[in-house]
């Protein structure tokens, strides 16, 4: 039987794979995975690590996640509840393209902060 | 004389790394350094090139790229005058990371697409 290769454009707006681009993009994706390669965290965990996110974008971008397959969500039945998040094998395949953006933002800061001051006084 | 390297952290909202990460992990930024990276491009021919973008959201986003000292714009003065943008050194460093991303999300689409029919269908 063949296999047929489904392959995207990330330049045609009506390939999904834009969609995709733009969810992945996304600031607060780029945070949470950086957190889960670490392993299986709470909600209330993801929270405190990312300052600044609120209760509601951090369960929306968890539910695309979900949506999109790269995030598990997992109920324990204790008391209290307790609901872990973990990657799953599609989600763990971004970790090293997200760190490669993470880690460019985090290396060329000062080089960008100096740009935006030198076009600022122009 | 000793050089400081400032490193920031992401997960601060209150770091300078965080508008970054929001900046470069913005879709139209990715499709624009991936178009930049074969060469200099006139606005035309990248408006052309981005399906679904309009002239605004390319006016905007080239300029916040020029501040960031990502992209240089060059005119000139020729009738009718060229406007041609190109890569900066240090937006050159960019293109490895965010074609990886562009590459995940064009290879994956499937995987992605399927897992979203069965979140939808539960």
């Amino acid at each position: 039987m063949e296999t047929i290769k489904i392959k995207g454009d990330v330049y045609n707006s009506n390939c999904p794979t834009r969609h995709v681009l733009n969810r992945i993009g996304d600031k607060w994706t780029a945070l949470i995975i950086g957190l889960l390669e670490d392993g299986p965290m709470r909600f209330s965990t993801l929270r405190q690590n990312i300052v600044g996110i609120s209760q509601k974008m951090l369960t929306q971008t968890l539910r695309n996640l979900e949506r999109d397959g790269l995030v598990s969500r997992t109920l324990y039945p204790e008391v209290p509840p307790r609901v872990e998040y973990t990657l799953t094998p599609l989600g763990e395949t971004l970790c090293t393209p997200i760190a490669a953006i993470r880690h460019w933002a985090e290396e060329h800061i000062a080089e960008v902060t100096a740009a935006q001051e030198i076009y600022d006084t122009r």
